[in-house]
């Protein structure tokens, strides 16, 4: 099969540039206008490809290759909409490189078995609306009633609003949903260093990590920071320190894929020469199976507990924010893991930290992943890249794992 | 001498009235109403108390009471502006008890040798204006030509428009300077908690500490709080939790009178899944003499310094702010625990945490102060309170001390 690697990287070059921000990156938030001009383009790019292209009720766009034996349909692609200042390839990538995969196979094999479909995912990042997985939710079937009215973004405008005002209506959301799934293959860069730490060039994805996000409220007393000698204070801020350590060492501890990180704190009543008596921090922890996950939650609040104990201070955890570990389906890593051995690659099995429309889609047939590197691992950032020629490659088990499945 | 605890306790009752907070505490900030109130009524007390009152070129009140023998004066008392939410003690102490020791030496022994001045500084917290000690400066000279001109308050009044609505001429302010005062001795509470935790009711000053701020920025590197294991992260925050915890075993180590304090942090980017490339915190470490703050200041340094390399941060450090320790003179310590111990007390020998007046006018004439405990150590707030007996007390001895110092 041929890879065009030059139209690849020419799609992914014409995608960036459209939402491309003054500050650097792209932004195409849900049902905006460069959201709007991207999907055109996509759909311009399918047609030529030959595919059949429509759109569901939340603007997810599907485009279709009959099979000639009918069946379940066999999908690829990813997101379309993107983070602020968000990179070259995060969602792009799995779109055009869908599409490579399905020109190379359309060239090289004509019509297949299964029917097969490029999906173009209209929201993924959450950066507009606290949508989390808008269209892929609404693909099987998990929007609420009242959901697009109860959502509004920084401006005040609902996502219902945002949706009539780019032709689609809130009443039919329920309709984009489908039960003709056969399988979901998704091509995406890692976010992360592994696989440029270790010198791999492709990883199958086993689990998306589950991801747990805890809310640390730590009380103590607010001293006089000249008055106050060491051993008669009650330090929030020097609690909260240690048990960001302990975070980070139990986590550490477990080794990968746990990962636990505190990511946001703040300090009461944040005054120079006053001993801070309260400190809110959270904590942000990840595991690739449940029991990882509840024994790294387990630790992290048993340690924090004993720290604020130890120090006379006072501690309230709360769970923000709770999403299970998906595993990917065991046939369809068997089949990329086939695709690699053929491509020359021993894969890499890698846990997705990051959460990716896969893991929704699990709900209703059986998902896999491919990762390719991220260079020093950016992502979400002007910054992100990734070798042309590992583009390609991963274009290519793409290619011939949708041929397994398809054809 | 017979101390009149009833007026004493009135007299606190009567200052805190004024300026008295919705939210609880009293808060008289420079040249406000109800400074200008406060400064009003305790001119009338001094009045009836026998003295004769003056106001200064920045609104200081001196009440004099000559002496026989003419020479230097002999002067006690403190800062009649408050903080925000302030309590009945600070300050308002070494006013009310200072009036109640010369009402008692008047009664008790009549015309002293040398002049007796109650001095009601009109400025010490810095609450409305960042001014460091403008009433003392204004007394030793200190203040610079066009400062008035060059402060402002959070509503953009300058400090020199503040002096004029109240009546005083900024181009006044250099003769607000005395060259005669003879010795300075200050009540106060203690503002932290030692004396209540070892049970004395009584402490002499040995020196004010000197106070250092740092600024400290710890940079690492923004990595997907999902995608990065532990291992490949330069997280900043790990690392400042490092140096807080760092800071806070360096000054317990050194033990009393050293502080050390992390009052005021800030994370970058301060997101829940993103760790943390760039955490700025401040320390505020105190010590009694200079070689002691010199070696808290740089171990802090050097350890912060290595925890930083150790873990691929980079690290800035900043001086924001500096002052010098200052001792207490030996003959007025002499005096003060001479009072005490007449007064049946063994008081202790304690380094005030806080800064004072009497760090400022050090520079004009010896000074002494004396400190009775903080009831659980509370200052700069509505709890602000010190048992009944220790107040009499502590005016008690101030009353023998000046007695000492000026008859």
């Amino acid at each position: 099969m041929r890879i065009d690697s030059g139209l690849l990287e020419r799609q992914l070059d014409e995608l960036y540039a459209i939402g491309a921000e003054p500050g650097g990156g792209a932004y195409r938030p849900l049902y905006g206008p460069a959201w709007a001009t991207a999907c055109d383009r996509v759909a311009g790019w399918m047609k030529a490809a030959g595919l059949a292209v429509r759109r569901d009720a939340v603007g997810n766009m599907w485009g279709r290759l009959e099979g000639s034996g009918g069946g379940k349909t066999v999908v690829t692609g990813s997101h379309i909409d993107t983070v602020r200042h968000g990179g070259r390839l995060d969602g792009a990538l799995g779109i055009t490189a869908g599409l490579a995969a399905l020109r190379a196979l359309i060239e090289a094999r004509g019509t297949p078995k299964r029917p097969l479909e490029l999906l173009v995912v209209c929201e993924e990042e959450g950066s507009r609306f606290a949508t989390n997985f808008w269209g892929s939710r609404a693909i099987i079937g998990a929007i609420q009633a009242g959901e697009a009215d109860s959502i509004a973004d920084a401006e005040g405008v609902t996502l219902a609003r945002a949706m009539r005002e780019r032709g689609f209506d809130p009443e039919n959301i329920s309709s984009a949903a489908r039960d003709d799934l056969g399988a979901f293959v998704e091509l995406h860069i890692e976010q992360g260093a592994v696989l440029e730490t270790e010198g791999v060039p492709l990883a199958v994805v086993t689990a998306i990590a589950g991801a747990v996000h805890l809310g640390i409220v730590v009380t103590g007393r607010p001293d006089h920071a000249g008055t106050t000698p060491m051993d008669l204070r009650r330090d929030a801020l020097v609690g909260a320190a240690a048990m960001i350590q302990a975070v980070q060492s139990i986590a550490a501890a477990l080794g990968r894929p746990a990962v636990a990180t505190v990511g946001t704190l703040r300090v009461e009543p944040d005054q120079i020469n006053v001993v801070p008596d309260r400190v809110t921090f959270t904590v942000d922890l990840r595991h690739a199976d449940l029991g990882g996950r509840r024994a790294l939650e387990e630790r992290i609040r048993s340690l924090c507990g004993t720290i604020a104990s130890e120090r006379g201070l006072g501690i309230e955890t709360r769970t923000l924010h709770e999403r299970p570990p998906v595993p990917m389906d065991g046939a369809v890593r068997k089949v990329l893991e086939q695709a690699a051995t053929e491509a020359g690659v021993a894969p890499a099995a890698l846990v997705s930290g990051a959460g990716h429309d896969a893991q929704v889609l699990a709900a209703r047939c059986p998902v896999g992943m491919l990762f390719v590197p991220s260079i020093g691992g950016r992502s979400h950032c002007p910054e992100e890249a990734t070798d042309p020629a590992h583009l390609v490659l991963g274009t290519r088990v793409l290619a011939r794992a949708l041929e397994l499945l398809a054809y």
